[in-house]
C-alpha cells in the first residue's frame, strides 16, 4: 500500500521486531527487548540494497536477527504467529467477560486456572490492534475461518468422546513448546517463572 | 457423578486448588504454588460438616483461598476460567501447526508475536484435559458456541472496518487485566516478567 505514495528518490524499507509486552510507549523499553528476536525487512521496490544493508545493521547491533521478505508474505506469517493470537486472546476474555455480567460468575477470581495467561495479550493497545487487523483483513478473515473449523473439530470430538483424537492433537501442540524454548523465543521456566 | 458411588459412612469432599503450571506430577510442585489462590470445595450429599471445616482449614493451611460450591456451579464457572482458555490454546497452536506443514512457514521462528503464551497452555498434560472437556462435555460445548459466536462478531467487524466496535471491545479487556492483578492472580510485571 505505501509502495505508491513513495517518491522516486526515497529508499522506503518498512521494518518491525516481533518482540513486545502488553504496554506501550517509550517508557515500556528495555534493553534486553530485542535480544535473540527477529526483526522482519520488507523492503519497497524502490529501496536501495546498500540501504537495506543498513537497517540490516542497524537491527542485528541492538540484539535482533533479520528476516528479510514481501510484504505479502509477511502479512500472512504474521496473521497466524500474531494477529490470530490477539484476537483470539480479545475474543475469549470479551466472552468471559460477557458471562460474568450475564450470570455474575467471577471470571477474576477464578483466573489463574488459564483465562489470565490471555488477558495479558488482551490488554495490548486497543487502537493499534483495531488498526492491525482492519489492515490485514484479508488473510486475519481467512485464519479466523481456518480456526473455526479447527474448534468446530475438536467439539465434534468432545461430544463423540473420542478421547484418541484428542489425546493425539494436544500431544503434538505440546512438542511445538519445546522448539519454541529451544529457539530462545520463550523462557523455559514452568508458568513463565511467575511467582 | 460420584455421588452415586459414595458409600453411606463415606464423607466425600472433591476439591481442587485453580493453580498450576503446564508441568506436572510431584517434582512440578513449588512452595508458593498454592499462595493466595483458590481452591473450590464440592462436598458430596454424604460430607459431614467438620469434615468440610476440616479440609478448609487444610487448604489454609498451605496457602490457598476457600470457596466451597456445587459441582454443577464449578463445572459452570471453570469451563470459562479454565477449560476453554486450554482448548482454545491448544486449537491455535493446533491450527498454526497445520499451517506450518502446509505452507512451509515457520511458527516456531516468529512465535514472539503472540502466539508462544498459547504454546504455554498448549504444553499441559494431553491425557488430563482430553478427559476434562470429555467429563464436562455440555458445557465445553455451550461455551465453544458462545465463543465461535463472539468471534464470528468480530470478523463481520473487521471485514465492514467498524474500528469503534473493535476499540469498545479491545478497551473492556484490557480493563479486566489490571483487576486480576490487583486482585492478586498475576503478577503486575510485563510480559511476566520474562525476560
Amino acid at each position: 500500500m505505501v509502495e505508491k505514495a513513495v517518491p522516486e528518490n526515497v529508499s522506503w524499507i518498512s521494518s518491525h521486531p516481533i518482540a513486545g509486552t502488553e504496554e506501550s510507549g517509550p517508557e515500556a523499553g528495555f534493553s534486553e527487548l530485542f535480544q535473540n528476536k527477529w526483526c522482519i525487512l520488507t523492503p519497497s521496490k524502490k529501496a536501495k540494497e546498500k540501504d537495506v544493508k543498513l537497517l540490516e545493521t542497524f537491527w542485528k547491533k541492538i540484539g535482533s536477527k533479520v528476516d528479510i521478505m514481501d510484504a505479502k508474505q509477511h502479512d500472512y506469517i504474521l496473521s497466524i504467529t500474531s494477529h490470530i493470537p490477539h484476537l483470539i486472546a480479545y475474543n475469549i476474555v470479551n466472552t468471559s467477560i460477557n458471562i460474568q455480567n450475564e450470570k455474575g460468575s467471577s471470571i477474576v477470581k477464578y483466573s489463574a486456572g488459564g483465562l489470565r495467561d490471555f488477558t495479558r495479550i488482551a490488554a495490548s493497545n486497543p487502537i493499534m490492534w483495531r488498526d492491525v487487523f482492519i489492515q490485514n483483513k484479508k488473510n486475519t478473515s481467512e485464519m479466523i475461518d481456518k480456526f473455526i473449523e479447527n474448534l468446530e473439530g475438536l467439539k465434534k470430538a468432545i461430544e463423540n468422546e473420542d478421547g484418541k483424537k484428542l489425546e493425539e492433537i494436544f500431544t503434538k501442540t505440546q512438542k511445538i513448546r519445546k522448539e519454541i524454548i529451544e529457539a530462545g523465543q520463550d523462557v523455559s521456566k514452568p508458568d513463565f517463572g511467575r511467582k
